[in-house]
Formats: structure tokens, sequence, C-alpha cells
């Protein structure tokens, strides 16, 4: 299928049609109208139209999408056909959360190692992984065909760890640092930026406040 | 000051925005035109123009604005003046990464209680803060002015764990369980779902391929 150019919203979009569509699926429910997905999803039947669009339609007006068809092909677009192997950089609480996800592991994404600067932690497990000193990481990327790097590092040091994975052939890596990184052109980046989060959450109580005249 | 109806878009930009001042503070710098913060934050001087014109504009065209003042405004319209106590509810490793978080505290989030379904946690302590049976919630919740629930359970249980901190006051809820809530109005949700980030970053690893030939 020809894909044309697609905005970061309809993609950022894609994840939750796919969950959406796998919780259909397990319920054994075959069909769904956009009218029904969309009283479900709480988006317009025409977004949901719109953003399909983008990726041929899917399905027959009036007839409805075939749930498992949808589910498939959204999982083809979002690239979860292929198994990609990541590594955790950091293996302190938020690194260990990341690293026993199941999930992950379900969707095509194999987690082979972890690593950390404590000497301390070396040789624990996270799911059967031991951790690794940060001395291993440059060559375990070089060695083990890995894609994905996960950062759970402080701010201090993620911008030159960054630089030594994409030498060594990263292809992405999901940023939880609190910094942004500069990578070159082709190396894909998806922050997490958990206090940048919670403030958007702290604006929105503080103008709800303001408008209620609570504050 | 007036605020005028501010889109969602340029809220969500207003904590990178405080962060790179709170940096600039740390190294003593107190003027920057915008210019020069376009630079360093990689957004074109019209777009930061833009923004702070929400709010009134801030600073002084050719004259660059003031980084103390411009932080303390981004921060008072982040509602960051103002303290929010919180509770985490699902004391894994998630819910202890994030309660164990201190910038939080910093910045006027005040960690209070944290509780788990799971009865051997039950006095296991999250940074001096002990854990406690979901029994205790929504009592707790009443008694201790609680504004926000950061959720850190599977999302089985999560809609009504939503209902139930809902029904005893809180105002916001910080979700990390991967399912959508369904809250009713002023009650403000802010969601993380990883496994929808991750599944973008492997998107824009398939599109990058298949540009470049590679799949």
């Amino acid at each position: 299928m020809e894909e044309k150019e697609i905005s970061q919203a309809v993609i950022g979009r894609l994840p939750r049609y796919f969950r959406y569509l796998g919780e259909l699926k397990d319920q054994g429910i075959e069909r769904i109208s956009s009218q029904d997905l969309s009283g479900l999803m709480k988006v317009t039947a025409s977004q949901i139209r719109q953003d399909f669009n983008n990726f041929g339609g899917f399905g027959q007006q009036g007839y409805g999408y075939n749930v498992e068809y949808l589910y498939h092909e959204i999982g083809k677009i979002l690239g979860l056909n292929r198994k990609h192997n990541f590594i955790i950089v950091g293996a302190g609480n938020l690194g260990q959360a990341l690293g026993n996800y199941l999930n992950f592991e379900r969707r095509g994404f194999i987690f082979k190692g972890v690593f950390d600067i404590d000497p301390q932690l070396a040789g624990r497990e996270i799911r059967g992984v031991k951790v690794m000193p940060m001395e291993q990481l440059e060559q375990f990327v070089r060695d083990n065909d890995i894609d994905i790097a996960v950062l759970t590092i402080p701010k201090t040091g993620a911008v030159e760890v960054a630089e030594k994975l994409v030498k060594n052939g990263i292809r992405a890596i999901w940023n939880f640092a609190h910094v942004d990184l500069n990578v070159p052109e082709g190396i894909q980046v998806e922050n997490v930026h958990l206090s940048d989060s919670l403030m958007k959450l702290s604006y929105n109580i503080s103008r709800y406040m303001k408008e209620n005249g609570e504050a």
C-alpha cells in the first residue's frame, strides 16, 4: 500500500485505534461501523473516516469495518509486524517498570539488555535480563542488533549516552531523561517528559479553579 | 492578568519553556532574546512570540526577556505557585519511580499517600510514605485534601478506582493505566499511555525504513 505523508497528529491517534480494535477483537466482535467506533472512542465518525482515508480507507461505507482486518492493518502501519530488539539504559525504578512490562513483548519489542552506571546494580536481574555495566553498552548494541534504546537516566549524561548509542547503530530512542536530545536525522526520538505532563495537569487544575472562581 | 482561551498545543509547550528558562536561570543568565531562545529550543522565534502573546507578551521586542521574571510568570500560569497534594494508586515499579521523584516536590506536588491492592505491600515505604490498603483510599482522599491521584495500576480496575476518587473530591488524575477514563466535566485527566508512545516510535522507524528502501 502506498502511503502519503501522514501528519504526526494522525500517527499519534493510531495506537489508540489499535488499542480499541484489540479490545473489540478480544470480545469476539467481528464488525463495527464508524458510528459505533465513534461512540466508543469519543471521536467523531468523520474524524475516524478521515484518519483511515490516509491509509486507503480500510472499509466499506454503510457496511462497517472488519475488526480483525483493521486491527492487523493498523498494526502493520505501526510497524508491529516487525520485531525490534531494545535495551534499557538506567536500571532504577522506571527502568525496572518498563523492563517488566510484558505487553511490549507481545507487540514485538524484545527486551535484550539493561545497563546501569551503578556497579552495585550489576548482576541484578530484570525479567531474567542481567544488569550490565555501562562499559559494555557500545559493544552490546553493535553485537545484538539493537534497534531501540530506552533512556531512563537523569538528564546529566543522557546527551552523551545518546551520542554513543547513535554511533553504534541504534535506530530510535525512547527518551525519559528530562532533556531534549540532539540526534542526527534518521534517528527517531520519542520523548516522555513526565514533569511536563504533570505541569500540564497543574495548568488545567489552575485554569478550572480560576474559571470557577475558586482562585 | 486576563487569560484568553489558550489552545492545548500552547499549554503543551509551556512546560518546555519553563524547563529551559529554569536552566538559564540556574546558569545565571539574566536576559535572553527570542532569537537566542529560539536557537536553544529549536523552535522559531515567531512561534515563541506568538506563544507568549497569549499571556500578554512578557518582554520588550529587541531588548529580550528577563529570564527570572519569565520563569516565574510561566510557573504561575502553570499553577506551580500553588501546592498540590497527590497520592499514588499502585505501588509497583512505576508507582515507586514516581513516588521517588524528588523534583515533583520542588514544583509544589506533595506526595501524601500510596495505595496498593496487594496486601503483601502494605507497610512498605516509598520515600517515607507507607503503602496503605485500598480499603483506606476513599477516607484518606477526603481527610487529606488530595488534589491529584496518580494511577499506576493495570487497566482492570482503573475505571472503578477513578470513580471512587472523583466521588471523594479529587480534582485531577494523572493516568498511567492503559485505558481511557470516563470522568465528569471539571475533573482534569492527563494520560500517559506508554504503549501508545512506543508504537509511535515503532511507526517512525518503519516509515524511515520504507522511505530509505530498507524494508
